[in-house]
């Protein structure tokens, strides 16, 4: 079904084929996730080239023909062979595989995955929903709060509880950090007792699709005004979601209400991203996105303030949008 | 003293800048390590381009200049006005920044951080070699042979040993399989208790650097056998290791002893990568790879006889090339 569609657009546009090399691209046009390298190749007879060392996982989960990878010029000649001469390319195509195409074709970048990659079907969806539900469940067996532990730690103890409960891995490497560290979006666990307040922002992956919460545990009076403040901007902002809007016009809603409380300048990344496959995918709600809101998205919400030196609040869900946002997982038991 | 290095090879070719995006070369030249993204200018004035999330930590490690990114334009208007009109780039820049470069530069492609990552100082080898330690000290403490677990389990309890012991976290997803499993050289560890044999490919990072090595733990009588064609390829392709050699040569030696005992064909990867900030770097000792093997250098030697369906066998370990190789870690109290 998905090769149809990329199969139209490609006559569309007048290409004759499409190289992939991005692993979750591949995985969601042939099943096969690559480990290591792989070409694929859309066209009327769709192809993937796996590296030697893949060739029994890729036949085994390749819904669609596999080769075993050569050389490339091989690769080359049999697109040549099949009459290709416009070849559209991923824009993460690295340069020295494109230096090694521009003789031989006319190349276009094109993001025909990416885009089919945004409508999330029912049952990924589902897959979503289950991570959540596993990740959510791990971190209501964590015991955080006695702070008996040093943050990196804990950070494995909660993969574990992850893999224990059913994921194949974490979706992207915990955030588990405490006292000034939290002020970080990006921080890494130290080997450090827990200090306060508590930042966790963690995700699992289960059939291959990852889910995506943080939750920032609050003490001081400073820290819960801020947490109301993030609060405020995070429910607003699920709230205004809709189908038709446009993207940039849901971070506007979180960033109008965290710049009136006087921290617009401490909200310093975007206030959410699509997730699925990847961690990170498109469209995301940032103040450059006009992608027009559709329903099957699946965005996360997590407005944040980063006070340097003292401090940072997180607060992240992720929503699948129906006639409105539907926050995926358990907010309230999660607070 | 990198960066003096790199300048003299721009002029030698011509170009008066080299746009870093790798973010193991930004770390190598800057000290800084980004989260999500950064562009590295390396120029007569080296600066960074952080973006806001990563300021806080950027001014922090950095020991060159650190601006806030806020458009590529302003980049490309910078780097215009001091005068760059050949602007090197890395092979692996994405298509979409090539771009959006394309139009404004002369561009081309150099591998002259990779280079000059090919030879490791001393305190860049200590690095790895505490890594080892680390890591080879948790498998020591990690109780495989009972087989009480499954292999997922058992998977992120070496990890969390590694982190106990002092590693920041895994230098790859860790490969602890087992049985069948074992016939995939990238398997992934599995919800179940463990069968036989054992095969166990696992690093640590620490200070930045990895390590990595694989243990088979045999027990049938043809496992064995396999195991000793392995552990002769292993051997002799260390043994073989000096100065002045090609790295291809070296791979010669391994294949063709597995050859001989009828496997060649079983040897589904090359024998060997570098590694440091990256778990791949270059040189490896591949079929194809002609890099003239010198001191400083580290590399793995891995060797593998992998039976479809059966199972399969490798041995690795790290060498750090002196006047011979020296074998990174202890051999023989982990075989």
């Amino acid at each position: 079904m998905h090769i149809k569609n990329i199969l139209n657009k490609l006559k569309e546009d007048d290409n004759q084929a499409y190289l992939l090399t991005q692993f979750t691209n591949i995985k969601y046009i042939s099943n096969y996730k690559p480990t290591s390298f792989a070409f694929c190749i859309i066209k009327e007879n769709p192809i993937v080239y796996a590296s030697e060392m893949d060739m029994e996982i890729a036949k085994r989960d390749s819904s669609i023909e596999v080769k075993k990878y050569e050389k490339f010029d091989v690769m080359i000649e049999d697109l040549k062979n099949e009459g290709v001469k416009n070849l559209a390319i991923e824009p993460s195509l690295v340069y020295s595989t494109y230096e090694k195409l521009r003789d031989d074709f006319k190349i276009e970048s094109k993001t025909y995955i990416e885009k089919e990659r945004m409508i999330k079907s029912s049952s990924e969806i589902e897959n979503i929903e289950k991570a959540t539900e596993i990740a959510q469940t791990a971190f209501r067996q964590l015991d955080v709060t006695s702070r008996k532990e040093s943050e990196d730690v804990l950070a494995f103890d909660l993969v574990r509880l992850m893999i224990e409960n059913g994921a194949s891995r974490e979706s992207f490497d915990t955030i588990l950090v405490s006292g000034s560290n939290t002020s970080l979006p990006h921080a890494v666990p130290e080997h450090k007792r827990l200090e306060t307040p508590i930042l966790i922002d963690w995700g699992a992956i289960y059939n291959g699709y990852c889910s995506d919460n943080t939750r920032t545990i609050v003490y001081t009076e400073k820290e819960h005004e801020i947490f109301d403040i993030v609060r405020e901007a995070h429910d607003k902002a699920i709230k205004a979601i809709r189908p038709g809007l446009k993207c940039c016009e849901i971070d506007k809603v979180s960033r109008d209400i965290i710049t009136e409380y006087g921290y617009g300048d401490k909200f310093i990344h975007s206030t959410g991203h699509s997730l699925g496959l990847d961690i990170h995918e498109t469209p995301g709600f940032s103040l450059k996105d006009d992608t027009v809101i559709e329903k099957g998205m699946v965005i996360t919400v997590e407005p944040g303030i980063y006070l340097e030196g003292e401090f940072g609040v997180r607060l992240e869900d992720t929503v699948a949008v129906e006639n409105k946002a539907r926050i995926i997982g358990d907010l309230e038991a999660m607070l």
